[in-house]
């Protein structure tokens, strides 16, 4: 496959689809809307798993399972959850197939007809609030905090590898809790710790702050989201956090005795992220070259290529290198020595810098007579000569700068594309020449909202929680408004 | 709940399914047919996880994830692959529900009709080969190492928690090669893992050998496998590995160009695990009291449990137990101390006991100014007075020898349940007073199989691998068998 990437100036659209292809991260399937997930993605996406999961039981969560099939009578019983998402979704019907009478094929056998359908679930919480029932009678079992890993489904018309597709990968917390302060603590608590993730480990600010009430979880008092801003200067939501209420437990009836001996409903929270993390890590750092990788999530973080004319210094090159592997491993660097024959050194450096390894080594005779090695970073693509003496700690001090300069790359994007506006005209004018995060008054009316997304197809991403006080008026009705909020194009 | 359990010999079948409820591994859902694995389950499920995942890695495989959902006419490409699968399985014919016109609930979109219906996958590998196909051009492309870890979907009847249930999590290797030979090596590679794992982690013995014609995976060319022998005298089939020859490359045309420039078909294994190793472990160890795991597997390996009378005296021992705790947790020894107010030692240890907690101590007052501990081993049961300074090493000593030992009682226990048997009658008294594995002569034929199938219900478990050349006649026809096989009734 040719490595030629579209320029993300181009087209940035095309150029992320290609990437995500050309970089072995995603493809499409045979079946519309869902991806396979390649291996080279999927170790990202188990470095992301893993350090997400130690964070959830750090904080005191264990995993659990739960059916992937959910009755479709489970989703009537909380009213504005059914109207959020039991509607594009895959629908099981029957349990059989038989060999058809032409003897050419398979199909659906009419007598295997569900008495009620099921759904692939699209989330939870109506299956597991049902086993909770069964879970919960006394405070003495709360809180309950449980996780899972697992895959669900929605059905998309428009799908895009890791940001919208009909099947993805993901993690469900839900928990439960004696008192509604407890639960709404767990939401900020969680939202916490996914913005820890991605600015700590996938080196992408996030604003932290809550959804308006048309943009919140169905069956959702309160969502807590983490909202980033992509390279194309349009936001996305990153991961959410929910304060449930009181609405799944009186669904399921999950009631618990208290302390004093009475009976109470629970209180209950939800939050996921998926492998959409994957599409905001790719739109976030990379570059028209390819891939650009935090070192804290590379597969791997270091290559190592050979540059040799004969057999001869092949076998000097490897021999050298096989001890420097051996201090580097020591170390914790993920390192890989890339001998192949088959391929050129030009080729596998294009190849190193498509997939976003962070560092680089070209070592050829000269460097083993010098004992020196020329190290290239991926995120600037400089060079510098390194003793080999030096090797270990330098590598290690380079991955901490490279995510840290990441980081910072990405915040200086960020907070150079949140714009106050005072008038709608303004907000019209920064869109279309600026886009990003457009900070305004709003009058806190769904009608107000939804005028604006009808005139501009921005939406409010979030009311962060750090806003500040500052009494004004909506750029569109002029009525008072106490503080800005933010808007943005999303995915 | 009661902890009262069953016993086995009262009712096997019950004490089983008493026990893995009441430990908290898992319970059935409201899906029939479909389980929930609880918090407790899952984290034993976890370890076994990581421990078989580290395996796959260390020889040479990486994860990935294929869809969900597989288009019916898929299954329809490989002849014997259809019959064996596509049949019990969950069918997606819709993709939206809609407003019942009544308002009173939701009803399947029949406007939303998929043309082809979409198979929850029960195996992979008619999706995976699809993907093989864009995957593969050349022998630098081979050999393909890939492992999934998935939910997989076989309807079933008459189901059983973790033993046989329509839903259940699993792993799938799919690889491809450029030699018969290779792939041949591969898939005894794979059994091989499995049987260290189920060996060295679950402490149980298994039996590696080969599957007859009529107990092969449906599309295999030949099937591996490693059988476990329960404590109720039945064998249950723990991993199975497959050579699968070149019949889904040519169901779904994946060829590869070799060295010297010929297009040939890929050679194909496909290999998995699954959530059945919970029931496995459960039988294969546990007793009247409860679960029995084995310290490389158990979440919890030592329990602390402080016996006190007075607000004093508690928080004296939680101040000696902290430190205790640093020490053995420095040493990698996973330790819970449970200073619950709320339940009474007695209950406490009868939980633990329960849920098959290796060592267990609990600590009073006079232990603390004694300086030494009492230790209870879950396997025997037995106690042993333990001076603090040796705590430690005890602990860690204890944990080594209570895997040896739980391995060496099974492997006795299975050993002597292997019965060589030279005629038909001996066969039947054999399986009726006994029970275990009868080794018998066979004359190879399905009909032979079959015949004492539908009398005994005994299957061919499998052909040992280490089977001796033994010239004999079959129990059944007297023809001329070259080595005894390997029956048993089975899970």
């Amino acid at each position: 496959m040719s490595k030629y990437l579209t320029k993300r100036s181009e087209d940035y659209s095309k150029w992320y689809n290609e990437l995500v292809v050309k970089a072995d991260l995603a493809e499409n399937s045979g079946v519309r809307g869902m991806m396979v997930i390649k291996p080279y993605g999927y170790s990202i996406w188990e470095r992301m798993q893993a350090e997400i999961d130690k964070m959830f039981k750090e904080t005191g969560h264990e995993n659990a399972y739960f059916p992937l099939l959910i009755p479709k009578s489970y989703f009537s019983k909380e009213a504005s959850h059914v109207d959020g998402f039991a509607k594009e979704c895959a629908v099981v019907t029957h349990y059989r197939l038989k060999n058809s009478e032409d003897g050419k094929g398979i199909v659906v056998d009419e007598n295997a007809k569900l008495e009620e359908e099921l759904i692939i679930r699209p989330t939870s919480e109506t299956i597991i609030w049902d086993s909770y029932r069964k879970w919960i009678q006394s405070y003495r079992d709360l809180p309950l905090l449980i996780n899972q890993w697992a895959n669900v489904m929605r059905w998309e018309m428009r799908t895009r590898l890791f940001l919208r597709t009909s099947e993805f990968l993901w993690q469900e917390g839900h928990t439960a809790h004696a008192t509604k302060n407890e639960a709404i603590e767990e939401a900020e608590r969680m939202q916490g710790v996914y913005a820890n993730f991605a600015e700590n480990f996938m080196a992408m600010p996030v604003i932290k702050g809550i959804k308006t009430e048309s943009e919140r979880f169905a069956g959702a008092i309160e969502t807590f989201t983490i909202e980033a801003l992509m390279q194309d200067t349009k936001a996305l939501q990153a991961g959410t956090s929910h304060f449930l209420g009181q609405n799944f437990a009186k669904a399921f009836d999950v009631k618990f005795t208290t302390k004093e001996g009475k009976q109470e409903f629970v209180w209950a929270t939800s939050w996921g992220v998926s492998t959409r993390l994957m599409g905001a890590l790719v739109m976030t750092h990379s570059d028209d070259k390819g891939l650009v990788i935090p070192p804290k999530l590379a597969p791997i973080q270091l290559v190592i290529v050979p540059i040799y004319k004969s057999e001869e210094q092949l076998s000097t090159i490897s021999e050298k290198v096989e001890k420097m592997m051996l201090q580097l491993k020591a170390k914790g660097i993920s390192v890989k020595y890339d001998n192949r024959t088959t391929h050129k050194p030009g080729w596998k450096f294009a190849e190193y810098e498509l997939k976003g390894v962070p560092l680089r080594i070209g070592i050829g005779p000269r460097d083993i007579e010098n004992n020196t090695f020329e190290l290239v970073r991926r995120d600037t693509l400089s060079k510098q000569t390194v003793k080999q003496e030096e090797l270990v700690d330098t590598v290690s001090s380079l991955l901490i700068e490279i995510q840290e300069n990441l980081f910072n790359k990405a915040l200086t994007f960020r907070n150079e594309l949140i714009t106050e506006v005072d008038s709608f005209d303004e907000f019209k004018e920064v869109l279309e020449k600026k886009g990003g995060f457009i900070s305004a008054h709003w009058d806190g009316t769904n009608e107000t909202e939804e005028a604006i997304k009808k005139q501009t197809k921005t939406t409010i991403r979030c009311i962060p929680l750090d806003v500040k006080k500052e009494e004004g008026k909506c750029i569109i009705s002029g009525k008072k408004s106490p503080y800005r909020v933010l808007f943005a194009k999303a995915y």
